[in-house]
This record gives C-alpha cells, sequence and structure tokens, in this order.
C-alpha cells in the first residue's frame, strides 16, 4: 500500500516562500463589487498568465536531483501545462505535455514556446492519463499531476499565504472569505491550507458543478454524461481529486455555479476596471460576486486565475456578442 | 514678473515618497521584444487605469490647506480628469473638470464617479483654456494644468523613482533606456528628471509629432492645421509645455512616430503578452520596440501609460479589425 502524502500548511508555506525567491507576488487590487471594497488577486499576471506556475515550481523544485535529467511528463489542457513547460525550463529538464487536440491554441504555442514536447490526444476517445502514464513509465520521468498531488496544492496555496500579507498592506482588514474559481480543486484547496480561519466559497461553470455537488453529497460525485459546452476550458474537469475534496470538505466548503453569459460579463467588467484580461475559467470567481451569488462581504478575497484567452473569442466577448 | 517654478529631481524623489504612503508601486513586468528583455511599467493599473494619478496627488496635495475648501479646476480628455478628480476625492475637495464633449465615454463617466463635476466643451470652437481659467477665478479654485506645471512633471516622474527600484530587484541590470508615450510631455520630462543617466525617447502618433518635430528643431512647435484622426485620445496635445520641452531638449532627448496600425498591433500584443488592456495612447511606447523604430536594448524602460479604453472600439481591435 502506498502511502499519499497529505498537503500541509507548513508545505503551502514553504512554497511560498520558495516562490519569493523567484517572482515577485502578483498585485492584489482593490474593487467596489455591490458596494463592498474586494482585494482581487490577479494570478492572470503571472510569467505564465496563470496561478499553475505555483504548484508547478514548488513540484518540479522537490524532484530529486538524479530523476531531474529524466524530466517530467504532465497532462493539461494548457495552463498546468505552461506551468510545467515554465518550471522544466527553468530547471533545465526535459518535459512533455500530454495536450487535448483541441485545447485553445494559444495556450498550445506559448506550451511549444517555453520549450516543451507536446503530445495531442483525442479528449472524447482517448485517455490522457494512461498517455501520460505510459509516456512517463517509457522515459522514467516524474509524472506532475494538475491537482490531485500535495505539492501541487501546497505551491498553488502560495497565491493565500501573499494575499494575506497583501490584505494587511492594503488595510483591507483580515481576510473572512476566499471566493475561488474550481477545477480539480488544487487552487481552492491550496488556498483553504494557506488561509485557515477563512470561508471557503468555490466557483464553477453550470454542468461542470462536481466540486459543488460532492461537497454537498459528501463524497465525490463526477460530472454528468454530456456535459454542456463552457468557455472556461480550464475548468473541465470530470472529476475532482480525493486529496483536494478532502480538504475542502474538512473545511466545510460551499460551492456555487455561474452561467456562461454571468462569465462574459465578469470578463468584460475587468477588462474596464481592472484593465486586465481574464479567461473565462479565470473570470468565474468574479461573476459570482458581481452577480451576488456569492454575497461581497469586507474581508473577501476573490482569484482572477488566469488570463490565456484565445483572442478571436475574447475580442467577442468584449464586444458583447455571443 | 511671474518666476515659474522649475521642476526638479529632488521634487521628483518627493513626489515618489508622497506616492508610497498611499498606493502600492505599479508592477514592473518583463518581457521579451525582439529577441532583448525589456521593463514594462504598467501604469494602466493605477486604480484610475492612468498615471496621471501621480502628478495629480503631488500637485492637489501641494496646495496650502487654506485653499483646499475652494477646490480645483482642470481641463483634460480624461486620464488627467480622473486624476485630478481621484486626488481632490481623497483629500476631501470640490473638483471641476472641462472636457471636450466628444471624449471617450468611459473617461466622463469614471470623473463622474469619483465625484468631480464635468463641464463640457466643443473642441474645435471654444478654448478650454478660457473656461478653465474663468471657472478658477469665479470660485478662487485652483487651476491645476495637465502638464506644463513643476509639481505635475515631478509626479508624474515618481514612476521613474518606481522602476528604477524595481529593475534592480527583478535583475534587469542598469536602466538605460527610457521609451515612453508623449503628448504634452508631463511623464516624459518627470521621467526624463528621474532617471538622469538614461537616454531618452518619446513616441507620439504619426500627425501629432509636435514633440519629435520640436527636439528636431530647437523649439516648440505646435501640430499642424488639420491633423489626422488618431485613436490616441490620451495624446492629442496641440502644444508641448515650454518646462515639459526645455526638460526633454536640454537631455537630447529623440522622438519617434508610430502609425495608427502599429498602435493596434501593440494594444494586441499586450493583451495576449502580458494580459494589459492598454489604451491606444498608452501603446505608442510598446508600438514603437515592437515595430523596431527604437531598437530594444538591455536595461530598456517602456511606459504602458493608461488603460483607459472604450470597450467596443478595443473590442475591435483585439478582433483585428480596423
Amino acid at each position: 500500500m502506498t502511502i499519499v502524502r497529505q498537503p500541509t500548511r507548513a508545505g503551502v508555506r514553504d512554497a511560498a516562500a520558495k516562490m519569493a525567491e523567484i517572482l515577485p507576488m502578483t498585485p492584489l487590487f482593490t474593487a467596489e463589487i455591490r458596494g463592498v471594497t474586494v482585494g482581487v488577486k490577479a494570478e492572470c499576471l503571472q510569467p505564465i498568465g496563470a496561478f499553475k506556475i505555483r504548484g508547478a515550481w514548488h513540484r518540479l523544485t522537490a524532484i530529486d536531483e538524479s530523476a531531474r535529467a529524466k524530466g517530467v511528463v504532465a497532462f493539461s489542457s494548457g495552463n498546468h501545462a505552461q506551468g510545467v513547460a515554465w518550471a522544466a525550463k527553468r530547471l533545465g529538464m526535459p518535459a512533455v505535455i500530454v495536450m487535448p487536440s483541441d485545447a485553445p491554441r494559444s495556450k498550445r504555442e506559448a506550451t511549444l514556446a517555453l520549450g516543451a514536447e507536446v503530445v495531442p490526444y483525442d479528449r472524447m476517445t482517448e485517455s490522457r492519463e494512461k498517455i501520460a502514464a505510459h509516456l512517463a513509465h517509457a522515459r522514467g520521468a516524474t509524472l506532475v499531476p494538475a491537482y490531485d498531488d500535495a505539492w501541487i496544492i501546497e505551491g498553488q496555496g502560495s497565491a493565500g499565504i501573499e494575499a494575506a500579507a497583501q490584505f494587511h498592506d492594503a488595510g483591507l482588514g483580515a481576510l473572512t472569505r476566499v471566493v475561488t474559481p474550481c477545477g480539480g480543486g488544487g487552487l481552492a484547496s491550496g488556498l483553504a491550507l494557506a488561509l485557515p480561519d477563512a470561508e471557503m466559497r468555490i466557483v464553477e461553470p453550470e454542468g461542470w458543478d462536481d466540486m459543488c455537488r460532492s461537497l454537498e453529497a459528501g463524497w465525490i460525485e463526477e460530472v454528468g454524461a454530456n456535459p454542456p459546452r463552457t468557455a472556461c476550458d480550464a475548468l473541465q474537469t470530470l472529476r475532482v481529486g480525493t486529496l483536494t475534496f478532502d480538504v475542502l470538505s474538512k473545511r466545510s466548503a460551499l460551492g456555487v455555479t455561474v452561467s456562461e453569459a454571468e462569465v462574459r460579463d465578469a470578463q468584460r467588467w475587468a477588462a474596464a476596471t481592472l484593465r486586465l484580461v481574464v479567461e473565462p475559467g479565470g473570470a468565474v470567481a468574479l461573476a459570482a460576486l458581481l452577480t451576488g451569488r456569492v454575497e461581497p462581504q469586507p474581508g473577501t478575497l476573490v482569484l482572477a486565475s488566469g488570463g490565456n484567452v484565445d483572442m478571436d473569442a475574447y475580442a467577442a466577448v468584449l464586444a458583447g456578442e455571443g
């Protein structure tokens, strides 16, 4: 029986210290939403345009020196891919990314530009897990999961350590509530560990609300058959992680969903008010606050988790189309 | 004879200290342009979406306590208006802004939202200077020029003090060259004072190249009759300032121009690469580097000076139209 390493708050603090060595904190902006001043953590301003750089860095730096030459393998629709590619490049490690053939072009190209090898697969007929496991085994490379991994969770949580310090510096008072996008739950569970006194509100697109339903049920429920199309490519996970669910369940996290139209409204709001390009999946938590599905309260931290958009689709959103 | 106060480097440093008391530094991003890593100062991420908050704060805080109750008057196409309105609100002073009736709606609405009174005028037939002077005289209010004023220049220059510190922290080495948008020259001359060892490159839209031509001629030349339409509303000044020209001329600043199409390309690049919404006038310096009209070199600082866009026009730019 394999003992699975559990993510810890000490690990999150360690990850935050490691991030501080290589990158400046992402800015925390204050914004008024429904009459309440909240703090917006702009993870879309990371070098790869998303928070995923955090978990990747914490995970890859934890790989033994002896194993680094054989590289890493990951599967991802895009942002995790870029995070792993970025960290691998910086550490001089080879990286292979298994990516759906329908991933946004911008994300695929950015991954290639970071020097990673991209192996495409068909989202409907092939198993990315099997392809990745096979590749990792064949090369002796380390498999880097996108979310269900202690290091990945701890790494993503480093955003919460930064935010707590920034809340203090900005005079925003105590950080009492976290509102965050949720795909597999890596960011949400990391933030929960980072901020043990905050209420957790996790946000998913309609029809992809497996974490919402899992938290309500008390066990993991998968996304249903034939889920609706969503612009939130970064949140299209069919099943949350065992580790991530466990952390969020123990914290009595509550989940809400937002519609595609509400996500587009939030993207427009972020561009007009914060001058930030936020991708659909990165805007769901803002959408939840803007619509009042999660009521803004003093001390609210909201994550703008990514900004990797396909430009044509984004232009249409800003034009108010669709 | 009135002695006009001259802007000084000590004044710029004082302004930077005053800014540090109220706002975090705007982020400095690193980006690769034509194979060279440069530093991009994101002034579009200021609370009002532009650097103008700096000069306004430095100027308004220099007004005697006894004169504050009578308020301030400014004329501006938008960003200076918001800077003055923001500073006045924070200091509890009334503010009147004389604004062209064709100013971007987003800028007018943002100024009103900051509690200022907006007085519209016709750009083609009326003199904003006369209207503003009349209002200031009638109310006993302080007139706050947009650029030709020692405090305003020093305030804008505070961005350069921050950038120098950020270059050091980011390991970017010595700051050797500044590439900045130029309307009336307040930002450019402030940066020149802040960074006495850097080469100055100022950038204007084609047909609005009065600072370029003035620097070449050695005296102030105005924008010609019937200048072309430009999307760079923030840079539509017909005549640069005496103080700003003087500073830049003594520093042997060189000017270049960029086309409207090059500005749109730079806006798209900023959205895709930095995830920043940058307005046309805020993107001209990026355009100069991206096109090689100013060759990027190590140690280059480029200003993304504002992000207040009209969303429909911006969506069209991102869609590649026009």
